[in-house]
């Protein structure tokens, strides 16, 4: 076998951070690490439990923007599909040979719903969501175009505030519009409860997850009382996967951070009061940042910073360290607080970031790392898709 | 002439928010938008004001990320170069044709260090910061091998706690050292009081700025009775250009915020007590973003979240409303007060980013308007440069 290519031996300009083959130590900072073996055993985990609780699992793509995950979720976990917020996400996963993709997000704009029309054309199922009576006859419109069929969800805000009607009379108005236009078909119900995802308590968690699931249960008896059938009842995330699946109401789980972890979710608590990366989930992606400067002896500067993550939920954490701590960030640096300095320039550490979604979106590739090696190095597929 | 193409016409999977000779209402969102008449009065300004002043004025490319950007400051505000953070963003400028180019950080990575003597290849000066003896025979032997030459700036650390040294002995004998290496040329000094920027009140910021600037003369007057003459005595930023103009210390200014403006920025005052963004500079940088749900009377929910800009700094404000407020921000979405219903579906607002350089990384295209049309549509050439 050949010796594996340095980086300083491509062309000036070709920007990647590592080759495969190559020795993790030599991966240009600041990136993200994938830990194979953590991934590969969050996914395998997932599955397993959804198998297991029959449920299907259709896995949030917004998380990771990367078909490659994407395929190892199907390969290794079993999910039947992906969801993701934009059409141009969608047509990444589809292009790259998903064949089932939910755009779990309303696609309101000309130009986008003629674009989410196309899909099928990819060779995939398309859905969307859909929480306005207005928005129907375009969707139709654009499906009768292009000769395709959308498939529609009803949202129903079950507690994020966000999109979303908020009664079955609304859910049962839309259902039926849907189910009345030409080149459209009611597919279900989506009901993620994406604002208790990170409340540390397990009972409040389980407590919000117990209203969106009776508000759910009333629209979808409703609905099958007036002769429509969901397809799909979708929702629930890391932090509430495992009462969505006990409800009896609910067919398909939406998890997303499960696969990646980060220092946010991190933090929340099983049934059993421990944190959920203690044994529930392992921490399989990092971002691998290098002491650049140490002129001042209690803190290290790293070249880890707002342009290498979002902070929206927290600074991120050092991992398998406390001897040092991450402190401050600012637009290209991190400081780590080294009183002891025990850190040296170009030293290398892993950071698990506060929030994996708005991360993985700064960055373009995945360095997947196994026993000290780069096994493979993954285009972020869908970074910056964001229309 | 031809009527514009429209994006629909695109083949799927062709992601651009715009193009060129499109109405501005047919953007799609959410994506940054850049008002060219306000962007070039800001470039002449700045320009003018570094001209009248006898300041060479090094515009931040670190900001914008783009060679288009850059070479319209080059053109309209006579700037004599560009600084950037990483090698890989020098790479992109030095390749789109800025001829004088400094990283003003630390390079410290052998891979990094072996592409930053390569940027003269490119046909660009090549200037990079020390900060540790350590550094300075790697740096010499990655010129050696190349046959090429890096100048090195010492940084100061003076005020802004990151890399840097803080004493005029630790400054000289940097350069002392710089101007011993071979491939080496000790070109000056770096100071940029990167803290002090955001601070409110004027008066504040000068008497930080004052400090920052008697440590650097302190540094160039004894460099000079050693011998040692500083071609580049650099730093000021948007909140500060005017102090380091008028100290007789510095002679090149590096301000990057000026151009686009945000909403952080735009708070701080000027010596009069006015807020900067109204008189000095204008909002020349907007996320456009549209209505995507008002399934509550109350709330709008728009399409531009954590995926669309960095809130390291703040939430986004809605340029030129009163009656309208962006009060949350999760991944997808950004959740709009709207007390009296005035917005619908499909609605488009202009958003001033709460920090522009994490928002700009995050976006892949500028869309430029002017008189309500889409006059170019420019990559951000350097987004997700990071090593």
């Amino acid at each position: 076998m050949n010796a594996p290519v340095k980086i300083s031996e491509l062309e000036v300009g070709y920007d990647i951070p590592a080759l495969p083959g190559m020795d993790e130590a030599d991966i240009q900072t600041p990136c993200l690490v994938l830990d194979l073996d953590a991934l590969e055993r969050n996914i395998k985990k997932m599955g397993d439990f959804a198998a297991s609780h029959g449920m299907r699992h259709r896995v949030h793509g917004k998380m990771h923007k990367s078909v490659d995950v994407a395929l190892l979720q199907e390969r290794l976990g079993g999910s039947v599909g992906v969801c993701c917020q934009k059409v141009s996400e969608a047509e990444v996963f589809a292009r790259g040979g998903i064949k089932d993709v939910l755009v779990s997000n309303q696609v309101t704009q000309p130009e986008k719903i003629d674009r989410l029309a196309r899909i099928p054309t990819l060779g995939a199922r398309a859905i969307c969501c859909v929480d306005d009576l207005d928005n129907i006859p375009h969707l139709s419109a654009a499906a009768i175009k292009h000769g395709t069929q959308i498939e529609c969800l009803v949202e129903i805000d079950c507690g994020a505030g966000r999109c979303g009607v908020t009664t079955t009379p609304a859910v049962v108005a839309l259902a039926k519009a849907v189910d009345a236009a030409e080149g459209l078909k009611f597919a279900g119900i989506q009901a993620y409860q994406g604002a208790m995802q990170h409340l540390d308590s397990y009972e409040e968690r389980q407590s919000k997850t117990d209203i969106a699931i009776a508000m759910v249960k009333d629209a979808v008896d409703t609905l099958k009382a007036e002769g429509l059938d969901c397809d799909i009842v979708g929702g629930g995330g890391t932090g509430s996967y495992y009462f969505e699946s006990g409800s009896g109401v609910y067919n398909e789980l939406q998890c997303g951070s499960y696969a990646f972890m980060d220092a946010d979710y991190g933090r929340i608590l099983d049934k059993d009061g421990k944190r959920i990366d203690e044994g529930e989930w392992e921490n399989a992606l990092f971002i691998l940042t290098s002491v650049m400067s140490h002129a001042k002896a209690d803190k290290a500067i790293c070249d880890a910073g707002l342009k290498a993550q979002s902070v929206d939920s927290g600074l991120p954490v050092i991992f398998g360290r406390t001897d040092v701590k991450y402190v401050k960030c600012s637009d290209e640096h991190g400081v780590i607080a080294d009183e002891a300095g025990v850190l040296k320039v170009n030293d290398k550490l892993r950071l698990v970031p506060g929030h994996c979604d708005p991360t993985c979106n700064v960055h373009d590739w995945y360095v997947g790392v196994r026993d000290g090696k780069v096994e493979v190095v993954w285009p972020i597929s869908a970074r910056g898709k964001a229309y």
